[in-house]
């Protein structure tokens, strides 16, 4: 059976470089689902309303993290913006943020004070680049329907921006987000070792037709064809060190995601992040994209965590194990608060899925 | 402005060559809204459940529905099914049924009981070539993730069989129902006559980022991209006899299309058919695709009516007519049974239509 011999292997504990833990009652209900997907340390994405644009706001939002869950690394991120300055950008580095994210304008949950143009930026840019501050990419042009920008070639079109950043600041170390389709696996390959790429969880399992009439499968970048799925998944197990985990896992209270005339875009996958990784795995060696044996302990522990955490230099991480345990569990149907309030609903909710116990 | 013109025409009423009518109360709702939408006459799909594979089914049902409007032509169909032989082709010809509609098995709205291989069907359509009864082709391959085929590609991919079928049936009559690709549009221009093609009013209006996130914009076959619109947009307005007006209004409880884990395809238009239409020849002008002249009386008059009168020998229609006024309405916000339990959200609610009235 495929990956049977993953049943029970052990792998340090997963690391995942792109998640959205809000705040509030969210905040307080996401966080602790962290640890249950395998996962010791996150990115912190910034894009609160309103948006984490100072470091103040970020250390602060970084101490609500820890005290909700001491035991999770909390790499925290600053949201591009016109308030943002060089030496916003020194300030940064020096309380340890770990980057700096881009929305461009509109595209995406919470994106509204993103990005229009990056021409303004590039003085920021230049001292990121100077003070090894990351550049993480949300990589989708707005759309634009008389340029033939529509969701779905929105990242392959804003590809050559990529590629124009990365020639103007070499050194900057610059991560596209979320990768979907083969060509933003193509492009940064195509760049020099300090242009990498994340990969979520459910990318790898769903495509185009899974959030066509799937509230709980939509979100930004909507999953594309079938052929850009399995390249991220040949990434996922290729060896690349430019290849890691970062789940864009994205709660949305359930009546955001059904019941209103607009479905919000996301899909939540934080206490399965690294058992949905192994799902998908899974299926693409049973229809015969993946050989079984390509799938192996130390290409996951490459994706799941070494690939990212030398990225980030984070040297001095927890030495923490996970072991994994072969289709143990059923994914909850919601999480809820105590007092019933907020509701969210997990991807792939009443389906098996793999488990694990941290040891 | 664009369509100015046009303010205070007067055409035939339209003909809206394909419609969901339903059963039971959601029948009675959306029936007596047909006239409202400037149309007199309507091909009537036949994907009840069970699905309408008698020719005493499908008069029983005209039946009905002419007792709820007596103002409107009901033409009727079968559904292509394994029961319908070729005496029931005879059958349904004498009995003045117009069309056999064919769904691939699984891709829509109650197709669970279509058609997995035509092959099986050509006796069937023989008889229908000899007794002139219209073949209505769901224009789409199922969902294979391995062959590359997805919502996007169905309709593409779908192409080759129309184009087989026309090269074994040559006299068949056919129609492409729903055409939503550029694609589509040039497969049946390269056909001879007998094969047509039906356009939405919603597929000349929305493309993917619509139905992204948005369940009342989702349907069957899904929008595609800017380009695929554009090129339905300008068959409509080519004078080419070959397209023609069919909605394809397809109510759905809004229960249905939103609150649920799945969203259920159809976009509702059937009180606003014509105006919808309308509005978007105007925002193709508008955006200067087309230009005001290219959306002529006459031009408008084939889409909207003529052209699908003519393919189905419809001599002897109701001689009505309708006046348009530009912008003059409101798009309701729901349609409700009386008791309030069956809520239907129409396409574009609350936004501003054209407006129209019998004369």
């Amino acid at each position: 059976m495929p990956l049977d011999a993953l049943n029970g292997a052990k792998l340090p504990a997963s690391a995942d470089f792109h998640v959205h833990l809000r705040d509030g009652k969210m905040m307080e209900l996401v966080v602790p689902t962290i640890r249950k997907g395998g996962v010791n340390t996150v990115f912190v994405m910034p894009n609160l309303v309103p948006p984490v644009t100072t470091v103040k706001h970020a250390l602060e939002y970084k101490a609500k993290l820890e005290s909700l869950e001491p035991n999770v690394t909390f790499l925290m991120s600053l949201y591009l913006h016109p308030s943002i300055t060089p030496e916003t950008v020194a300030e940064a580095a020096k309380a340890g943020i770990a980057g700096i994210k881009s929305y461009p304008a509109g595209v995406t949950t919470n994106s509204s004070s993103g990005v229009l143009s990056y021409e303004s930026f590039y003085p920021v840019f230049a001292e990121m680049e100077s003070q090894n501050v990351v550049l993480n990419l949300h990589g989708e042009c707005p759309s634009d329907h008389d340029a033939g920008i529509t969701v779905l070639t929105a990242e392959e079109r804003f590809l050559p921006t990529l590629l124009d950043l990365h020639r103007r600041f070499p050194k900057l170390r610059i991560v596209l987000e979320h990768c979907t389709t083969a060509a933003a696996i193509d492009a940064v390959k195509s760049c020099g070792p300090n242009v990498v790429g994340t990969i979520t969880a459910h990318h790898l399992r769903i495509v185009v037709d899974d959030w066509a009439g799937d509230p709980f499968c939509f979100c930004k970048p909507v999953a594309k064809t079938p052929a850009d799925r399995d390249a991220l998944l040949r990434a996922v197990v290729s060896s690349d060190p430019k290849f890691f985990f970062g789940s864009d896992s994205a709660p949305h209270p359930a009546t955001a995601k059904r019941g209103g005339d607009k479905v919000a875009a996301g899909v939540f996958t934080q206490p399965y992040a690294t058992q949905l990784v192994l799902d998908a795995l899974e299926a693409a060696v049973g229809r015969g994209l993946l050989r079984a044996d390509e799938v192996s302990n130390e290409r996951l522990q490459g994706f799941l965590g070494d690939n990212g955490r030398r990225f980030y230099g984070l040297d001095a991480e927890r030495n923490e194990f996970i072991v994994l345990k072969k289709a143990g569990e059923i994914v909850q149907s919601s999480l809820q608060t105590p007092d019933g309030e907020l509701e969210v609903t997990p991807f792939r909710k009443g389906e098996k899925t793999w488990s694990l116990a941290f040891v």
